[in-house]
C-alpha cells in the first residue's frame, strides 16, 4: 500500500542481494512510496545475485560498486545524480561481512588482516559513502542516511564475533558524521538496530536457527521481519522524521529493553 | 499534506491545551492523515483552554477527564469506544506538571505531598490510562501508545527539578507496560523524548529562554518544533512502525548524542 | 582482610535485616576497613531482625527509623552525628518493598495506593534521606552516598513488577540529588545495580530460584554475591573513587552487557 | 598512602610517557599499593619519554613494545612473566593516537590509510594485547584488564575526530573480549571513561584549553585529575571489584549524566 511518502525522492540502496535481503525490501517499499532508486552492490555479490530482476521490477538502474573503493563510490555517486536527475534524498547502507567469521576464526584468535578487511567492508565503507557524497555535494538538504546494525554492538552475542566491534564502529560513524552533515546540510544519519533476520548474510552465523528462536521468544512482539524493517526505514527516509538524527533505533519487537520473558525463564525450571 | 497514514484509525489524545501544545499539533496531523479522534484534558485545564475550537476544526468529541482519576478514565475509555465505534488504535499521553516547580520549591527542599501529586499527574497517570484500556480491552491489536518525555529523565537539568524523576518513572512505565501489552495484544508503547519546546507547559520553567537557546545551539539540526514532533508521532501511530516498542525515542535534532558543538565551545574562549 | 580503606570514616547503613542482607555485609566490611557505623532499619523490620547481634559485633549503635518519615530521619541524622562525633562520610540505602508484589497484584492490575506506598518506601525515601542530611549539613565534604538497585529499572523483568518503576525513580534521584550535592559539598551519589541476590527481600519474588539460575548462566563471571557487593560498596565509600558520581554501576559479573551466553542458547536447540 | 590493595600483584602498564600521563600515575599508585610492575611503551615514544626515571623510582623493568606488533607483544608478555615470576594480575592499556588528527584532516576528509593506522594503534592494539595474553595463558584467574577511553565514543565532540570511532571500537573490544576472558579465566575487562585530562596526548587536540574549561564547568565535581584516575584504576585492579566486568565506567565528576549546569547556562543569557 502506498502513501506517497517518498514521492519525488531519489535514493541509493546498497546491499540488495536477493529477495530475502532487507535492502531488497527497502527498495521495493521505497519505490512503492514514490521514490526513484539506484541499486548498487559489490561486483562480486552481483554475480551471485538476482539484483537485475529487482532493477527491472522497480525501474532502477544498477551500478556496481565496491563500497570500500573510493573510485567506485565516486563513480556511483556522480552517475546516480545524472541518472536520477539531481541530488540524492536518501541512502541505505546494508553491508556487512566478517572475514574472521567466514574463515572460522574464534574471536580470541583473530587474524588481524581479516579483522581490518571486515571493518573496511562493514563499517568504514559507511564513512566512505558519506565522505564521497559530501565531497560531491550530492545530498539534498534534509536528506536521510540509514545504516543497518545489530544489538551485538552494545551487548555480547559470542557468535557474532568481530562483527560486534564493526557495528560499534559503524554506529559511532553514524553519530560523528551525522553531526557534521547535520550542521552542514541538515542531512540526518541514523542506524536501525534490527532483530536477527533470516537472510543470506545472517545465515552464515553459527547456530543461527536456535538464536533466531531465542530472540523471538525474548521479544514481546516477536522478531521483526525484513518487510517490517523496510516499512520502518521508509519512515526514516520521509519528511515526517526530519529531526531524528545521530540515533541508534531499535526495531526489534521490544527485545532490547526486555530483560527476560516468561517463555525464556520457563526453560530454567526444575531441571536446571 | 496527507498520506492517509492513519486512514480508518481511531485515537485518544490527552493534553491539547492550546495551539502551541504538541498534543494539539498531533491531533491536527492525525486528523489530516485520516484518523478519527477523541480529545481529552483535565476539566480544570479545559476551562482555560481553547480545546473546543480544535474539536470543531477536526470534528472531534471532547471528553473531560482527570488522568489521575480511574473513574474519569473509565468513562473516557468506554465513551470513546462508543463515539468512535470500535476499539482504539492509538493514544497520546502529553501530560506533566510538578507542583514543587509551581510552588518554587528547590529540588533539595521538596514538599513530598507535592512530589507525589506531581508524580501521579505526570507519570502514574500513564499507567492508569493503560491499565484502564486493558481492563476494558479497548486497544486494537497492534495499537500504538505514545507518551512525551524529556531527556532530563536521563541527565540532570537542574531547573527541571522533580519532573526529571517523574519522567524516569514514566519511561519505565512505558517499558514495563509495553512488555505486558505487547505480549497480550501486540500493542506497542513508546516515549518520545522531545527537544525543549515553547509551550504553555514549558514556559513555566525558570530561565527557559536561555535554555531553549542553549539546546538549539547544542543540536546539529537545531531544536525540533512541535510541528515536527507531531509528524514523528504520526509515524509511530502508523502501521509502518509495528515492531518499535518499549523504546525511548529522541526527537531532538541530534542533541542527545552531541557532547558539544563548536557554537557552544566558542563561549568558553579567552574570557573564561 | 582490612586495608584501612575507611579508617576514621563515619557512616550510616540502612537495611541490614539479617546476615543474608547486603547491608549487613557492607556494615561488616566497612567496620573491618576502619569505619564507625550507625545501623538503622524500620522499627517493624527490626522486630523481626537480628540486627542487634550485628550491632554488638561491630560496636554500632542502632537507631530505628522509618525511612519514609521525615521526623524519624531527622532524629536519625542528628543522633548519628552526636554518636559518631561529627559529620557523616557515607550512607548506604538498601531499602525496597512493593506492596503490589506482596499482595499479589499483577503489574497490569495495580492498586495505586499500594503503588505510591511502595514508591515512598523504595525510592522517595532515598530523596528524603539526602534532603534531611543536607538540611542538617550532615555530610562531610567528598562524602559518598550509595543506593542499591537492580537492572529491572532499565529492562523489563516481568515478575519484578512495579519495583522496576521504583528503581528507575531511585536512579533518577541519585542523578538529580547527586548534581546538587556535588556542587554544594562535593558529595557523590551513586547506585549499584547488583546481580539478583538470595536475601530475605529477594526471596519474596515469584520464581526466584529459576531466575537466579538464569541470571547466573547469563553472566560470564556468574552472579555476584552479597559479599562481593559489600567489597565493591567499600571502594565507593573510600577516597579512591572521589570523582565517580551520578552513576548507575553494574556489579553483576558482566550480565548487563551480555546479550546471550552459549549456556543459555543451548536451551534453544532442537527441541524448541 | 598505601592500603596494600595490590600486595603481591603483578602488572603490565602501557603508555607511561611522562609524569603527566595517567599511566605514569597508575604505575606509581599501583607500586605504592604493593604491586610489582613491568612498564612498556612504543620504542619511538620511549626515546622521547622519561620512562626510565619512573622505572628506577618504582623498581620496574621497562620492555619496549609496539602494541600493534604481535611479535613485540609476545616478547613483552613472556618476558614479563619471567621478570615478575608468574602470571599477570592486571594490565593497563593507555594508548591512543589518530594520524588524521596529527595531519590536520577534518573528520569529513579522512585519509583512510591514516584511519586504519590510528585504529590499529588506539583500539585493535587492545585486542592484540588480550589475544596474546590468552595465547600464553598469561593472566591469573580473576585478573583485571583496564583500558582508558573517553565519552566521545558515545556522544560527538567534533574535534575528537576519528578517535571517537576508535574509542567506540575499543569499548566494544572490552565487552567482547571480556565475555570470553570472563568465561575462560574469570578475567575481567573494563574501560574507564575519564574526564578530559591535560597530558601530552590530550594537548594535541585543537582548542583543548577551552574544552577543558567547558568540561570542568559541566561537571558537578569538576574534572577528575590524572591522580584521581589512578586511584580509581587501582580499585579496579584490586580484589574488591571482582564482579565488575564488561563495563564502561565514567570517572568524570558527574559530567556524563549532567545535561547542563547553571554555570554553563549562564553563558546563554541576555546577549544570545
Amino acid at each position: 500500500m502506498s502513501n506517497g511518502l517518498l514521492k519525488g525522492k531519489k535514493g541509493i540502496i546498497f546491499g540488495a542481494l536477493n529477495s530475502q535481503s532487507i535492502a531488497w525490501k527497502v527498495a521495493e517499499k521505497a519505490h512503492e512510496q514514490g521514490a526513484e532508486i539506484v541499486l548498487t552492490n559489490a561486483p562480486i555479490a552481483m554475480r551471485m545475485g538476482e539484483i537485475k530482476e529487482l532493477g527491472e521490477k522497480i525501474g532502477a538502474t544498477i551500478i556496481p560498486a565496491d563500497a570500500t573503493s573510493i573510485e567506485d563510490l565516486e563513480n556511483l555517486i556522480t552517475k546516480s545524480m545524472e541518472i536520477l536527475g539531481g541530488k540524492i534524498d536518501f541512502i541505505l547502507h546494508s553491508i556487512g561481512m566478517s572475514v574472521n567469521v567466514r574463515k572460522g576464526n574464534h574471536y580470541t584468535n583473530e587474524n588481524y588482516d581479516y579483522t581490518l578487511k571486515g571493518l573496511d567492508i562493514s563499517a568504514l565503507s559507511f564513512h566512505k559513502v558519506m565522505q564521497t557524497a559530501m565531497k560531491f555535494d550530492a545530498m539534498s538538504e534534509w536528506g536521510s542516511i540509514v545504516a543497518l546494525t545489530y544489538i551485538a554492538s552494545q551487548r555480547v552475542f559470542p557468535d557474532y564475533n568481530d562483527m560486534a566491534d564493526n557495528k560499534s564502529y559503524l554506529e559511532s560513524v553514524a553519530r560523528s558524521f551525522g553531526y557534521h552533515y547535520g550542521i552542514k546540510k541538515h542531512v540526518r544519519v541514523n542506524t536501525i538496530s534490527q532483530s536477527p533476520t533470516v537472510t543470506t548474510a545472517g545465515s552464515g552465523v553459527k547456530g543461527f536457527d536456535s538464536f533466531i528462536d531465542y530472540a523471538d521468544q525474548m521479544s514481546p512482539l516477536g522478531n521483526a521481519s525484513a518487510d517490517d524493517c523496510a516499512n520502518y526505514t521508509v519512515t526514516l527516509f520521509s519528511d515526517l522524521t526530519k529531526y531524528v538524527t545521530m540515533q541508534n533505533l531499535y526495531h526489534d519487537g521490544g527485545y532490547s529493553n526486555t530483560g527476560v520473558t516468561q517463555k525464556v525463564i520457563d526453560k530454567f525450571g526444575s531441571a536446571s
